[in-house]
């Protein structure tokens, strides 16, 4: 009846470690109740193990990763790194690198508004209401894993932007399955225009279309993709793009869900999950007990509905979380100061009305 | 007394063909009210130029356009290319070779909320009120120009993203001393905490920084940046960025301005100006006379300003699409259906009332 399985924590940095610790307190309340049997492993990543090890990814983390069933991730990052673009050694090597390592070229990202957060978004009410969008970004090529290089005298400096076709093939059938299941739109965003990567990224998805006839595809740019997501969110269903242009758009999407405090994300491949909040690492709350819990709960949703196919658990943190919401209960991000009678909590109590 | 100038007009493809007619009688207008000789030319570029010369830019447009004192141009683009993503000629190609051949490395886009918009947008009018934000974009490097390669078996794409240390400097010089007239405040945008072409970015405005101690810099990853700009578009004054963030951020921004049918830029380098709106080709509404002219007229307003020095010339211009507003014309992409009081006009009729 109940399963059991290995889970791998990973906090990383700034509020990784604060809310990482209710992520895993969800997992373990539904294990508890559900009689699953989960054991839990940590591992370090980012600014935590450059200083402890000099590595941003470990050796032993990795392993780790490779012999649990899914992976539960903080944050990365920390503001000393990002006022010095000299250093060799970044957190963020350790995020792509296990990314790589792990072979995650699929990153899901669920957007979709709590009912009761409405008022939190910059967008108005009438435009968000009913908006329910999932992203595909592809996660181990682009941009990101190019070639790198500086100029000896250091004044010139590039990465290479570069897609292979069973790259793109890969994620955009998974995107495809998914849309299946949904409203049977895809919009697949590049920059066809100007990048022959992108022109690629083109032809590869109208051969896949082929395959998929039921399902309504939809090529656009990105320039206009991030001003098309603001103006009519509800005309976009499944949405596929490359690593760059859906690092950039998911977050700007974050605003259709009221805040980016509320998302979680789904690194997915062909074995290990890894399950993380699309915020960042915050180093300007970090340490203030503020931090919005949210996301690592509902990542932790995520985790055990894709990774170990448990539905309804996985649909009790939601509703848990929505029900959270319904009483008022608020973390500052989502705070509105229109609404006088909001409960405005820390990391812990929302973390604890939740459970 | 009244200068004498020669201005180029490109109407280019698609509804650049209908609105940069307002655009030019602006001019035109301008010129005879306040005693100015402006001559004109037209060139060719763009699909149109390939229909009739096998070429997106022909030599004579690019002669003609070396020989003026500025440019006004409409949009670019086809349906045709954007389905077909294996044609070799393209007309963007037209555009982006004559920004390159004329040095235009500098992108002016000034975003700012006619206030009778307000209600335009999808961002709630609360968020709205006051953002005023001047991005300089930078337009003759990044991934658009560095070299693009297909593999033989053409499963591989790749477009390289390249900055040159100058490059950079004197597009953050433009954005300083831009800064020191607006509010002093200056938000880098780049993505150094993976990409080294961003870290030489973000090196280089640091060092640029130094010579504005009066301006305060602020260094943010696009990702960030592109939630940020929705999320609380007042925090921005100056915001400058490479050529593909500054596309994507662009266009996003045009949320803030109620509709991307207001939004006029200027490309300037070291000697001629060109002025364009930011909105596309719109192959879906071209020939129905439902364009908003008004991004052209306000092209034609910066042109003025920019290239001519006419401070006051432009001025008028602005005052009266503002009147023009005022007084409730709209055209599609602006009218809102909940004011049943706008007059709803195609291009001709409002490019005739701002006149
Ligand atoms: C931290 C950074 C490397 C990362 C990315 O750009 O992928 C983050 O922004 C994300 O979206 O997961
Ligand atoms: C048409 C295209 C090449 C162009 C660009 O990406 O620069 C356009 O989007 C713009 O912003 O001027």
């Amino acid at each position: 009846m109940g399963v059991t399985k290995k889970i791998l924590v990973i906090p990383g940095d700034g509020i990784g470690q604060e809310v990482t610790a209710w992520g895993k307190k969800v997992l373990e309340t539904i294990a508890a109740n559900y009689k699953h049997t989960f054991t839990f492993d940590e591992g370090m990543m980012g600014h935590v193990a450059i200083e402890a090890t000099g590595d941003p990814l470990p050796e032993e983390t990795l392993n780790k990763a490779r012999q649990s069933d899914a992976i539960l991730f903080g944050a990365i990052g920390h503001a000393k790194y990002d006022n010095d673009p000299t250093l060799k050694v970044r957190p963020e090597q350790g995020l792509l690198k296990i990314r790589k390592e792990l072979g995650l070229y699929a990153n899901l990202r669920p957007i979709k508004l709590f009912d009761d957060l409405l008022q939190a978004s910059s967008i108005k009410p009438e435009i968000l209401q009913g908006a329910d969008i999932l992203f595909f970004r592809e996660l181990t090529g682009d941009v990101y894993f190019g070639e790198k290089k500086r100029s000896d005298d250091r004044a010139t400096a590039s990465d290479l932007m570069i897609y292979h076709k069973y790259e793109v093939e890969r994620i955009a059938r998974r995107a495809y399955e998914a849309a299946r299941t949904r409203r049977k739109k895809l919009c697949s965003v590049d920059k066809a225009n100007v990048l022959e990567a992108s022109r690629l990224w083109r032809e590869v998805v109208q051969e896949v279309a082929k395959e998929y006839p039921d399902v309504e595809t939809e090529h656009m740019f990105i320039d206009n993709a991030a001003m098309q997501l603001i103006k009519d969110p509800k005309r976009f269903d499944v949405v596929v793009t490359g690593n760059l242009f859906g690092d950039i758009l998911t977050d700007e999407a974050s605003q259709i869900a009221g805040s980016m405090g509320m998302l979680a994300s789904a690194s997915v491949g062909d074995s290990v999950g890894f399950y993380e909040p699309i915020h960042g690492s915050a180093h300007d709350i970090t340490g203030k007990g503020i931090a919005n819990p949210l996301a690592s709960m509902l990542s932790a949703a995520l985790l055990l509905d894709i990774s170990f196919g448990l539905k309804e658990e996985s649909q009790r943190v939601i509703r848990a979380v929505d029900a959270t919401l319904r009483q008022g209960f608020r973390t500052m991000d989502i705070a509105n100061k229109h609404t006088p009678n909001d409960f405005v909590l820390g990391t812990d109590a929302m973390g604890t009305q939740v459970l």
